[in-house]
C-alpha cells in the first residue's frame, strides 16, 4: 500500500489514474514486487482538484520512504497519514489463539462515509478466506464507518482496506469477526472524537424503526447532521425542541404515513424527554440534569490523546407495536467555531 | 393577525391549539371583530417545546398592543417580529395604477423553508381574486422562500401570508404578479443576508438540469448546505473541489444514470472553472481573481442596514444536449463562528 496526503488526486486537470500508476510502479520496483495492478494498492487524501506531483513522488519520496520501512509498530503509519487529524487513530486486538488484528485510520472532516477522505487500514495475521473476509468487512463497515458523521459532507474517496496474511489458524471465526467489529467501531468512533473542532461526540440509538436498518441509519445521520442541534450540543444546551424538529423533518420527507408520533419516545442521557406525542420536561432541575450529561461528555480542549470515550446519548424508540425492527447506532460530532476556522483556512 | 416571538407554541406539554385560540379570541374581542376561526390569523415563533403563556398574553399584552395600533408604516411590525434577526426585513412596490404591495419577513436561523420559523406577511390593496392570489403566491413561494437556506434545518412553522384589501382595481394582473415576485424574492434574499452569522450570500444558478425545477432546487440547496463549501466561502477560499464534491455527492445519490459529467460546466463569479469533466484552473492569478470575487461579496461586520446586495455567484450548467430544462436559483449563507455562537447560546 502507498498512501499520500496533501493532494487527493481527484479529477485534476491531468490524468490522475496514470499519475497513481506511476507511483505504484515506483513502489513495486523499489520493493522488487511483481509489476502489475494487484501488487500495490494506492490511496490519496487532501485537496480536491489539484494534480498529484507524480514524478517527484516516484523519483524522490518513494525511494526515501522505502529505506525507512520497519515492522515494530503501525503507529508511525497512523501518524504519517494524518491531515487535519489532531491525533493518530490506531486500535488492535489479540485473540486467544494468538491471531492479531491491527487497524489505523485517518479522517477529521468531510466525514460522512458512504464508502466513497476517510482512510482506514486493518491488518490481521489470521487465516481467513477472501470471501469470508469480504462478507465480514462489508457487514461491519455498515455498523461502524458508515454509521458516523462529522459534517455530512461525503468525501470523494473514503477507503477501508483489510489485509490478512493467513499466518495464524483460527479456532473460531466468530471470535475473529467480533474482534474486527470492535476494531472498526472503535476506529470509527475515534474519527468522530478527533473530528475537526469536535467538542462532544453524540451517540444516537434508533430502535424499532418502521423500515430497514439503512433507513434507521439515515434518520440517525439526519439528527447528528442538524446544524442547530449540533450547536445546542456544543453549548451544553438540552434544546430538545431542535432534536424533535430534526426527527420530524426527516419523517415528514419520508413517503410513509404509517409512522405514528404517538408511539415515539425520546431519551437524552437515559432520561425520557418525549412520550405519547408530548415533551416530558419538568422544571429547571431536569434541564440542569440534562445539561450536566452534556457537560460530562465534553472534551477538555487541552486533553491529550487518547481522549475520553463518553457520549451525549440520544435514544429514539419508535415502539414495536407494528413489529418494527429497524435499528442503528450513529455517532456524530457537535459543531464548533473551530470547525469553521479549520475549514475556512484549509488551503491557506 | 397576531404574531408573538420568544415561544413557538410547538408540541408543548399543554394544548397549543387552545392556547392560540384563547389569544385570537382576545384580539377579536379587543378589535370588536366577529368571533370565530376566520377573523384572526395567529403566528408564533421562538423556542420549540415551551408552553405559550396564553393567559398573560390575552389579559395583558393583547390589550396593550391594541392601544398602539397605527397605519403609517409596517416598519414597527417588521421590527417587532425579529428574534435573532439583526435588521428588519421590509419590501414594498407601488404599481403604475396606484396599487401597492408591502411585505415584511422575519427569520435568521432554522431557515430551509419547506412551507412548514420563517414568517412573512404581504399586504396589497389591489383587487385580485382569492384563487388568482393563491395561484400566484404558491408559484412565487417556490421561486423565493422555498429557494433559500441558511442552515438546512427546516423549521416547524414557516409561514407566508398575503392579504389583499381589494381597494384598487388593476389594469394588469401580470404587472401585479411581477411585483409580488419581486417583493417575495427580495424578502427571501434579505432573510439570507440577515441569516445568523451570515458573512456572504451565495447565489447558485442551476441550468438545464435533467429533471424538474424542484430537482434542480434540491441540488442548489445541497450546494449551499455543504458545511465544507460554506466554510470555504467564509474564508474567501475558491475551493472549487468542495463545490464539485457537493454536486457529485448529490448526483451519486440520484437514481439517474443519464446525468453525464462530461456535459457539466461550472462557473464561479462568471469565470468557467470546470468543463468536459475537468477543472480549468490556470495558476495563482485565477485563484486570486476568484478569491477577490468572494471578498467583494463579503459583508463588513459593521455595515448597517440595509446591507449590500452582492453575491458569491455560482453557475452549474448541465448542457442542453438532452433537451434538459430543469432550472433554479437558490440563495444560501456561508457558515461562520458567529452562527455557532448564536445557536449554542440561544436559550441562555
Amino acid at each position: 500500500m502507498v498512501i499520500n496526503n496533501k493532494v487527493s488526486n481527484v479529477c485534476a486537470g491531468g490524468d490522475g489514474v496514470a499519475d497513481s500508476e506511476e507511483i505504484c510502479a515506483a513502489v513495486a520496483s523499489g520493493l522488487k514486487l511483481p509489476m502489475g495492478p494487484t501488487s500495490v494498492l494506492p490511496s490519496s487524501t487532501g485537496v480536491i482538484g489539484w494534480r498529484l506531483p507524480a514524478k517527484e513522488l516516484s523519483s524522490e519520496i518513494v525511494p526515501k520512504a522505502i529505506t525507512t520501512l520497519q515492522k515494530e509498530s503501525a503507529l508511525p503509519a497512523a501518524r504519517a497519514i494524518m491531515t487535519t487529524d489532531r491525533w493518530p487513530k490506531i486500535r488492535s486486538c489479540v485473540l486467544p489463539d494468538g491471531a492479531r488484528i491491527v487497524g489505523i485510520a485517518k479522517g477529521a472532516g468531510m466525514i460522512e462515509p458512504n464508502m466513497a477522505t476517510m482512510l482506514s487500514y486493518i491488518f490481521t495475521d489470521a487465516t481467513v478466506t477472501q470471501d469470508y473476509l469480504r462478507q465480514c468487512l462489508s457487514e461491519i463497515v455498515d455498523e461502524s464507518y458508515n454509521s458516523i458523521s462529522v459534517d455530512g459532507d461525503e468525501s470523494t474517496s473514503d477507503t477501508v482496506v483489510c489485509l490478512a496474511s493467513n499466518k495464524v489458524p483460527l479456532s473460531s471465526t466468530d471470535e475473529w469477526k467480533g474482534a474486527l467489529r470492535q476494531i472498526c467501531q472503535g476506529l470509527a468512533a475515534d474519527i468522530v472524537r478527533n473530528g475537526e473542532g469536535t467538542g462532544h461526540v453524540m451517540r444516537v440509538t434508533i430502535s424499532n424503526y418502521p423500515g430497514t436498518n439503512k433507513d434507521a441509519r439515515r434518520l440517525g445521520r439526519r439528527i447528528v447532521n442538524s446544524p442547530l442541534f449540533k450547536c445546542a450540543v456544543q453549548g451544553n444546551d438540552p434544546n430538545t425542541g431542535r432534536l424533535a424538529a430534526a426527527i420530524g423533518s426527516f419523517i415528514g420527507r419520508e413517503d410513509d404515513n404509517t409512522i405514528s408520533l404517538s408511539d415515539v419516545s425520546l431519551t437524552l442521557g437515559g432520561r425520557k424527554i418525549f412520550q405519547s406525542g408530548k415533551f416530558i420536561l419538568e422544571g429547571d432541575a431536569v434541564e440542569r440534569e440534562l445539561s450536566q450529561h452534556m457537560k460530562d461528555a465534553q472534551f477538555n480542549e487541552h486533553e491529550d490523546f487518547p481522549r475520553h470515550q463518553r457520549f451525549v446519548d440520544i435514544g429514539v424508540d419508535f415502539g414495536n407495536s407494528n413489529g418494527n425492527k429497524g435499528k442503528a447506532v450513529v455517532f456524530g460530532s457537535d459543531l464548533t467555531a473551530e470547525y469553521v476556522a479549520v475549514n475556512a483556512d484549509y488551503r491557506s
